[in-house]
């Protein structure tokens, strides 16, 4: 049985009903199993509404009651887990506990939200002057978007609204038309837990969603995770038509194999980091620099015997390590880029195109793919692949190693693995990426830090959740007061008259 | 049937062991209603025990995962609220709907705590110098205790140990031998939230197990909230053995009532603040300085009327404004600074020794109480009453209200009725009180803002709950560090050897 | 004598050199003062390139060493300050007491720089995982640039790039090139005070050079003051060429005069704040919105005879109250604007454009204009005059007031003037502005807070000088960091072998 | 010639007056260079009387304004230091490069101060209820006082009074009577920086002087920097009599040798640290834990070597590494603690008993010492020698270092050398020392960090100077406030009025 996915507005399941809809897949089967319509102009209009009739109740409750939701909401979310865990491995295809680390995430962002009271605090400054006073507020901007993608539909939400609505804001999203189900499910528990009508909807759309939603002059700002040529035109959309903008791209990250580090540490580390989500992670470790022939080697070795034994299959079946891709047609653009790797002369050590899961012959599996001596001409290393392969650079040292970082494109995250404390820190001072690791393979940070790249990983000036995400989803207000002196407080008419 | 009331040790109940009982009387009905154990020294002993061997991995716990427990204590309080109100409103007397607002105050504490990922971070520099960095982490103290009275059983602990466990210390809390039982209700619902055993523990005792906590070594911090004679009987017992200590306590607050305020909120406003909880509170306010003898003779006038109406009676009844007084003897107290107003020739203009509750004749209920015209040499004014006695003075003007305020010996709560910007400001400027209302007659402050008084009102550099309190339940530990230069980085030996 | 008007690069004054160069001319005279010269492409390039070859070793100066520049700089502000008023003065038209306050207001930016250690400070958790730590950087972003009016020349180039420096960038500076010689003449006290060659440097030029700064992949971040649709067409520019951007707009200041207000006060103020600096400010209030008839004929009355004894005249004469506009061309629009009113049935009260300074014929003066009874529609109160125009609309209540202000395309600056709490506190809370005053005619933030208006008069995520320069001129770098376990601690190779 | 040296009191230097002197030795000569003057009660009395008196005004100045006092004291100081560094040199005994360092670390102090406005700022919360706002202001504590040790006689009352007063609050500095004339000096300084009269003043004395500041009711606080006993009587005395305190004491500053540190720095490091100022220093490091008997014999060896290399002379004579000690009492002292070493059987490496300087018989100096394998149970490893003597143990592990470490009775400052990451990070965590460094020996925090010992190294909740010395030096006001509705704002009555 399918199911028919539809919108959330104003605190309402909104089923589909003007008939442009389209399928979404599970990807361990490539079976249809379900359809979401594409949001008319009008029903985008009808969100955007919605949101701003409830902003100004929203924004007068103060900060502390409306973390009562979000206290509620980590509960529902806890108690709700499976469920949504298995939305988003259906439509998703990651392995069940994939998810669960993914909704975990989510739930640190809910769990962050609730301390909003303290974090909003203004900056206050007595005798500015002589009898003047001035402070700062922090205030809402309005209606407010995200719009997330299909790699994370539970947490990157997450990410947004919770900080954003605490902050005072109304928020509409538009979650990726590939697995919408969860980021549903989310708000009508939100709604449950007390959230009013129209301060989180969901609307289900393609381009011209995002199109209006950019245009439409309520909306005050706009949170955007995809990818990098994505994120590039919806920031300069966004900031033309005068909305805040926070958009966040590709990567490539790297991380560097010091002579001295830990070998079973790095070769787990990069196992999960490179194959976890099928290497669809903005996060994911894409390319091993190994400092010196040794290690190289040895990593070579490792690394392939251990891809041998990784357990591919079904999202549904906790005991895989890795699912399918999100589609087919990811799935031809991933194994294009083996295919390039090949012919630009790659060493391919593991060829994941080799892997068929049985039972699930249609679903888009593609094996851990490993290249050894990859060169950085090479599309495969230029390129964000976006799926389970791995490249492996041989670097004479740590310098050469950290000026490929520094040149690539992107620079979202990163990592060094090392027992030396000079080397880290030199690594951390030096490299021109905005998530950085040590020993860490992936480096995202925990939620009450913030999330962003360097380079074309990032657009915008502020990062995402966390303590950048106030900022973002705030005003300053500055406010500079003074009383003239009043004849009441000197009081002398008041005083006792007849006597 | 009489309850018997043992103490919370390691994660258990402990029953009363060796005898040491003395009665915990129903305020509202003068019946025992239960016998709580006196610790002996050895049973204190084993609460510092308990916490010590529970601190080193306690404090190893990430914050975050602290956290978890008290956002499941969050939802625990709320569901058992009925019965802690009860328990409270039995062996307190306080109106079960004042009781309720005395717990919700305390689960505010307990959000706070949930936020303190967020409060605990430390100070990074980098480059302090070259290639220099420096940072500094609030680690916790190690064992801490808490001492508090019996006006708010529940809401005092949950100022201090949900803030102090989260900062990564083990717990040990005594609280009032007259009503013990919500504190230890609320310490099995933080074990059943999943508090290790030994992180808080809960002794029930006197002066003796008191004593023993402030001599015993492994007591790193003391935090204290009752009198003013024993406040500071404590924070110098505590800081001459070497203890951290903050110790909060009595009050005189004043309220300044201009002639522009606005009378029906400032009558409504008095009367809850003099006679809530019986006058039982450090933030009650007891004093009102009328600014002209108009507002004064409006005031009296207008107050008095109110009082009449007044329902006093037992705490189960929400019907009831206001319940009895914690104790035969305090009530003795009480009456006898009536007596002592009555014989100073203050204008006693209603008169609560008049009261009888009928079917609790034996409880220990007095009525509310107006003076007026009270002069500030008469011991109705100098001294903390405690109870349901509010004392007018009339004042010609602001000035001589504010010297009046500024030259008594407590300095806890103030506030001023006014319309007026500029009284406002110059009110908060001078006034020297530690918690300022304006046209807010409790300015008890949220639980993400501090509480404390000046002068008499409290002993020690920095305040209970919000942000002071993870300053004073944590150590400042600064670092600073370089790392010399390494051949691992330069890395020539790695390095593609001659060939 | 005429000065010739180059750049500074590299810690240089470069003279012009190619021959494009246009006027400056003194306002109060209206002659040719100097000739500045509009740098080609090539010397644009020159001073990215010095910034750029500056940058490495000033990233890697501690913050506290950087500092020593700032301190020096001060002090050399003030002793020069005779001399910098001067050519403001002389280039400006502003009075030179006047000129006096605008330098005092930047030298308080360095003021505020020197703190730049304390505000570098990054966020550290310890444990965010067990064993694992992060925390944030803030780093400096690389070259970036300001861009700066007529109106300040030399606080405005103060609120950027001191901040931005000290941070850990280099900087190019294009000031206006009707007023440049302040700007060049602080970057060389800069330089004397220590600052290293090419960490500074500042061209003059045209929209060309403007246009080349804005393409340059080396900028990395855009500070621009100006009228509003060159700040979004800036803006929409360094965004869409992935530039981070802060572009300040124009304004349209309402001030609300409320009937209990103090009228000296009120006079006093909007005389300042409307005719100050020949009203071109963007802070100046152009608006006046007095509640209730009686107060409108009131300040119409007195403002209209503080007009006549207001002393208009040359800069260089610090009797005067008010100089010239900044050039003929401005004269001309301004004046327009009068002319405007006057056909769309404003009632002019005061009007400016028959003033005439004997002696000084050829300079640009303008005299105070009044305006009353102006209504909404009206070009002179839709569009920024950024001259001597006050114009004043009669409102029947507060509210009226407030709306008009929330739907005024500018959100710069505003101000009531009102002695009760409680308006104030309802106009702070509601009005939609950056910048609020209560009885404080222009409610610039000091220079520890920041500077920004909503709407249309800012746009940007972050505000100027103050705490957000410090986010906007850096980048969050964020670390998260564990240490595998290492035979080294263990130790026990070291230990006292078998004896 | 030698000096007499008064007090400073209300903005003037007070010569002496009642003929109790006491005689100041030059160390390096021992001969008299000069006479102090200790207060009598009525002159401690007149300087806190200036104080008090010069508080409400200094109180009322903005911080901004009260910064200017502080910037044009940097740069007096900086004109002066050669004048100060003779009078720290002349009394104290250290090298003049040694007593530039001093400076150099209490000129960083008055940075920091100037940076206050931006570091008073308290916390705005809007909306913490309906329409309440909350906020905290940091408000002076009145009249305060600094009790300073002759170590660094200039750089320690400037850890105190520029913050003190920046903060508001206006002070009487004592400093030590064996070498009094810098701070006095300094004190002038600030008075020519534009120091009101009384805000900050001088006294010398003894005991009786001390106990006359912790006893008079003016007094609110009170920092002190000497030894551990005195610390602890002055913070039992100080918290007895209501007074805030922070008394820093002794310490016993231990560096951990790893097997893989850098030998060579690890050396240069070690003589710095152990022998700089003559080892008078509460951060002087004073033993060594070498990590392994490999360690132990290379230290043993270098140090031995160095120790013979160090230049021990006349503090004015700028090539000498090393100074005398500062009086002949401290002296026998020091040198009597070798002679305990020698006699419990440790072994003596290096002794300075031996050391005559040619020329300065009289002067009071000592050797630098060296002992190895001293144990712990030995005096020269319990206590405190305050001397050029460094004591190294040999343990097998960190393990065992870090516990010799944890169970010493100080916790002021502490070192490990290392290269390996993990094993700094463990030491970090684990260590139960205030102030920590990684391959840092004199791990003292900037000026905008803050400086504190644990155990018994320091008294109070706070530490010195930086951040903290922002919450000792102030009291936080929490304000809460609400505006009643108004007709004023609703404004019916001002609306046009019947025509």
């Amino acid at each position: 049985m399918t199911s028919l996915v539809g919108h959330f507005i104003h605190g309402e399941h909104v089923a589909p009903q003007d008939g442009n809809l389209i399928d979404i897949h599970n990807p361990s089967t490539g079976a249809v199993c379900g359809q979401v319509e594409m949001a008319s102009s009008a029903l985008v209009q009808k969100a955007i509404d919605s949101a701003k009739a409830a902003y100004p109740a929203w924004r007068a409750t103060p900060p502390a009651k409306r973390a009562q939701v979000m206290f509620r909401l980590k509960v529902l979310l806890e108690q709700h887990s499976d469920k949504i865990c298995e939305l988003i491995s259906e439509e998703h295809g990651k392995v069940l506990h994939d998810a669960k680390g993914e909704l975990q995430r989510g739930i640190e962002n809910v769990e962050f939200a609730c301390g909003m009271p303290q974090l909003l605090k203004g900056e206050h400054s007595k005798d500015v002057g002589p009898g003047i006073d001035a402070w700062s507020e922090f205030q809402p901007l309005g209606v407010v978007t995200g719009i997330t993608p299909f790699n994370f539909p539970a947490m990157v939400p997450l990410w947004m609204w919770p900080s954003a609505i605490m902050c005072g804001n109304t928020f509409v999203l538009k979650p990726s038309e590939k697995d919408p189900s969860s980021a549903l499910y989310i708000a009508a528990l939100a709604a449950e837990a007390g959230l009013p009508p129209g301060v989180l909807n969901v609307v289900n759309g393609d381009k011209a969603a995002v199109d209006h939603l950019l245009e439409d002059p309520t909306i005050q700002a706009v949170s955007f995770v995809g990818s990098t040529p994505v994120a590039e035109a919806i920031y300069q959309k966004a900031s033309a038509n005068g909305k805040r903008c926070q958009a966040l791209g590709g990567a490539k990250n790297h991380a560097i194999v010091m002579p001295d580090a830990d070998v079973d540490n790095v070769v787990n580390a990069l196992m999960g980091a490179a194959f976890g989500s099928c290497g669809e992670r903005c996060m994911a470790l894409s390319v091993v620099l190994a400092v010196g022939d040794e290690m190289g080697d040895t990593l070579r070795d490792r690394l392939s015997a251990q891809i041998e034994t990784l357990k591919v299959g079904a999202g549904n079946d906790n005991s895989n390590d890795m699912g399918p891709l999100i589609s087919a047609q990811h799935f031809d653009t991933v194994s294009g880029f083996i295919d390039s790797g090949v012919s630009q002369e790659a060493d391919l050590v593991n060829d994941g195109r080799k892997l068929s899961v049985e039972g699930f012959e249609e679903g888009y599996f593609l094996g851990a793919t490993l290249f050894d001596k990859v060169k950085p001409h090479m599309e495969i290393y230029q390129k964000e692949i976006f799926g389970p392969v791995l490249v492996m650079l041989r670097v004479p040292d740590m310098q050469t190693a950290l000026e490929l970082i520094n040149e690539h494109e992107y620079g979202n995250g990163t990592c060094i693995f090392t027992r030396d404390g000079e080397a880290a820190r030199f690594f951390i001072d030096q490299v021109q990426v905005g998530m950085v690791g040590v020993n860490v393979p992936l480096p995202v940070p925990v939620s009450y830090h913030s999330f962003g790249g360097w380079k074309r990983s990032l657009f915008g000036d502020l990062h995402a959740y966390g303590p950048d995400s106030v900022r973002f989803y705030t005003r300053r207000k500055a406010i500079t007061q003074r009383w003239p002196s009043t004849n009441l407080r000197e009081g002398s008419q008041f005083s006792f008259p007849s006597n």
